[in-house]
């Protein structure tokens, strides 16, 4: 038996549905029937959000009866009783991901060796940029480097080419400081599939150059937010975020290098809780099991 | 129907038995049946607990059809199915706390603020001090204020009388920097349910003034650790730890007012923890849900 | 000789100027000169602030030979020669402040015990509210309260009386939780005299209900701003920050209960650097030393 | 002119003598003589350091008139007036660093991406291994990268090797999880000149294995240390530390992770402090500028 079908292997529902009783109780019980052991599970309604209830739970794959196809006909009765909207996941088969940079290395790099010391549990399909400045850092792990340039008059099809480019190939994409607006019809593409690191404490400082305007402002704290992309600017749902104390002290060049650990923390959380199958999306929200 | 049955009581479940298949299937299956709606559900186990699983599940009183002694009969067959070591706790019976002081008055003013304003959910039966200088503070809350002097000579007698005036008083205590070290006896009568703050990261600095051994040892970090007192001075299991930032300007007299800041908010927490039945002990260790 | 008078009493210089060479020199020489012996000095000069110069510098004064008015007298031909606007500050005349406070007690109580316990080195000459709330905390104190209604069709008189009534008998004011707006001619009488708290991450959630809309937004992270009070709503310089996680689980309630535990210590910290006289004001920003 | 020798290049004193008056004012009036302007000026002294005076000063040096050798000569009269230890730093000389590594990569990657990003100005002159398995790391940055192995029966000729071969070559030496203990010699060859991080928050787990010792006691917060390495193991002065929470979840192998975080952190700004010459040592503690 290949090494990757034993241990440690978990399957995983995200469900989100009407909040009622004895959805636990169906959800658990379903599991041990076809011999599953629940190794973690979480739940979450509240009246503040229409009354949605939300649950993760993930059980051990190896001891489990049903094969991919039935467990998904054996649950849909379940699912349409409580009518439910769910996915189910294989920690098994891991993420395939597109990571998009600019010139900026410090949360590839940062990804890259959280994802080469087993932390991050994805697979990294290969890397796009619009410059070639980190094509070397991909050689040293392996990792396809495609340069993609996008200019001002052809964005449109520049951005249609790495569209199909990627058809197939990946689950999700990381803008790891991508600094290129995604047009709509790429966003849509991928719905909360897109991570994007947004160098500042959202929502202050949306829009452009937030280290200057953080400056210029006397903040004593900068941030920085994980978000998914939606098709309004800085306005998708927040997965992570973080702050650092700054002061007087720091130029704008220290903001921005103070700046950098933070990004890059709070982007590796987000992927980290991405590939996890730990965010559920509600409206404009996320709950993070 | 008087007001307090009514409206977001909750009954809460821990428990901890040998891990195997169908634990959590069983008891939300129970829940359910006996139309409990759960609120939040918690579990955890691990190999590096001895195959031990812990549970906590919490679910709304109000639909819940089984009353209080119905419950326990009802639950526990399969309480013994399982071989669970389990408790059930009613949100609706507050627990009822006494605080033990000496002269600092910052972990008991913060305490009294959080129970004012309805951040801890629990009764203060009374507040007892070896020494008399917070009495005006515990009649500001109008909570009465016993003073049991401890002397050298005659500390077991002095703790046998506390220890008989709080029978069946009090279901926990918190030693708010009380200063004084309980005798096995007073501490085996309440087995984690004594709560107590010790200003230092333990393990480091361990014993008596670990402030001045901090700054003795140039330290660049104080914190605060609470626990539950065991017969093994500042070894019992740990709730809660936190720390703050000090630098070479931070005389004795500054780490002891600094390291007020962190005590306070690391015995709230610890006390909101074991209210809320959130802390599960195993060993020397707690699970916290 | 009265007790105040001996011992760890400074005298603290507050400096800006266009930068130059010499301006160390010139005071330290001048501080030794009148035989003072320098506590703590710190500088700061940008030229992304035009090329001015700031300076804090701090000594001993019982040592020190020019008495109040000689010191002003010998220090102007320094201050002339490099175009300094200068403030002279002794700890020995601690800072007389009136707390301002509407119903919320959080930042009042940690204030009182802040003080109390010799944290903040200030008088505090009374309390203001346009409630009566708050009255028996002030008491415990013994520190007068003073019940000023605001109407909205009297607003500017009723304004116009507390200032009236302060007159002469305050050096700053504390806006703890006060839920008033001041008036520009009110705010213009304390210029960075005023320091407010606001509860939240500002320039994020200007404005009302900062926390229900932080909530809506799905933020991770809720934070509190205390500032002196400009008369652009929200816009004066900020003196300190700080932030603390939040998550899916925190109600509204929630959010507002985790804000208190930081808007306090934000509002705690500022007053201590404001009565330290830490903060020079320069333009919309500060520096704090 | 050679473009190291203009803009932004400063002096650095670092000073530690007897406190009395005058000290400041005579440290700044020889800067202003010279023509140096200052950037930079912290000082400290406290009864609780045996009445010693410690102070950083930091001049532009394209305006200072006395050259290198000049300026000892000049200052030495006041050094000796004042009794003074002193040091003179020239930030346009960087310090040359040797990395030592063991297996574990985290550390290493963290400074050469800092190094390499303009943020830690050191000239790295190599990096010393008793494993080959980071040498690609190190060539990717194009850093010499010597296998010296140690073996338990030749500890010392091993150690005397590396020491002859870093002879004149370097000004101090990080170890980055170098996992091997340095013998005296080794150490008194480099006082306050060896950087460790040690991965628990000292003095708590001191000695081996400190995770796993951290696991067993069930902490709920892991921390770092950054020391100079004395002779006693683990009880040098610190430099720098931090610490992250965890809970019961952690395995000692997600503590070991979380770890790295946190030590990667500690170190880059341990090594930071060091090269900006901010760190003075007094006995076994350290006044950081």
């Amino acid at each position: 038996m290949p090494l990757e079908y034993i241990n440690n292997h978990t399957i995983t529902f995200l469900i989100s549905c009407p909040d009622q009783s004895g959805i636990v109780a169906a959800v658990s019980s379903f599991i041990f029937q076809h011999n599953g052991n629940i190794i973690e599970s979480d739940q979450y309604s509240s009246s503040q959000h229409n009354g949605t209830f939300f649950m993760r739970v993930s059980f051990a794959e190896d001891s489990f009866t049903l094969k991919a196809p039935a467990l998904i006909d054996t649950f849909q009765p379940i699912a349409r009783m409580f009518d439910m909207e769910w996915n189910v996941y294989y920690s098994r088969q891991r993420k395939r991901a597109c990571i998009f940079v600019s010139k900026a290395d410090h949360c590839l790099i940062d990804l890259l060796w959280r994802w080469n010391s087993k932390e991050l549990m994805m697979d990294i399909t290969c890397i796009i940029s619009n410059h070639r400045d980190l094509e070397l850092l991909a050689a040293m792990y392996d990792i396809p480097y495609y340069y993609f340039p996008i200019h001002k008059e052809s964005r449109q099809q520049d951005q249609q080419r790495m569209l199909d480019f990627l058809h197939g190939k990946v689950d999700f994409l990381i803008l790891a400081r991508y600094m290129q607006i995604l047009e709509p019809f790429f966003v849509s593409t991928y719905p909360h599939q897109i991570i994007n690191i947004h160098h500042s404490f959202l929502p202050a400082f949306v829009g452009a150059n937030p280290y200057e305007r953080a400056f210029e402002r006397g903040v004593k704290l900068i941030g920085a937010t994980a978000h998914y992309i939606s098709n309004e600017l800085d306005e998708g749902p927040i997965i992570a975020q973080d702050a650092i104390h700054c002061n007087h002290r720091d130029t704008l060049e220290a903001l921005i290098r103070k700046g950098r650990d933070v990004e890059r923390r709070v982007l590796a959380e987000a992927v980290r809780l991405h590939i996890e199958d730990r965010v559920l999306v509600h409206k404009n929200k996320t709950i993070v099991f």
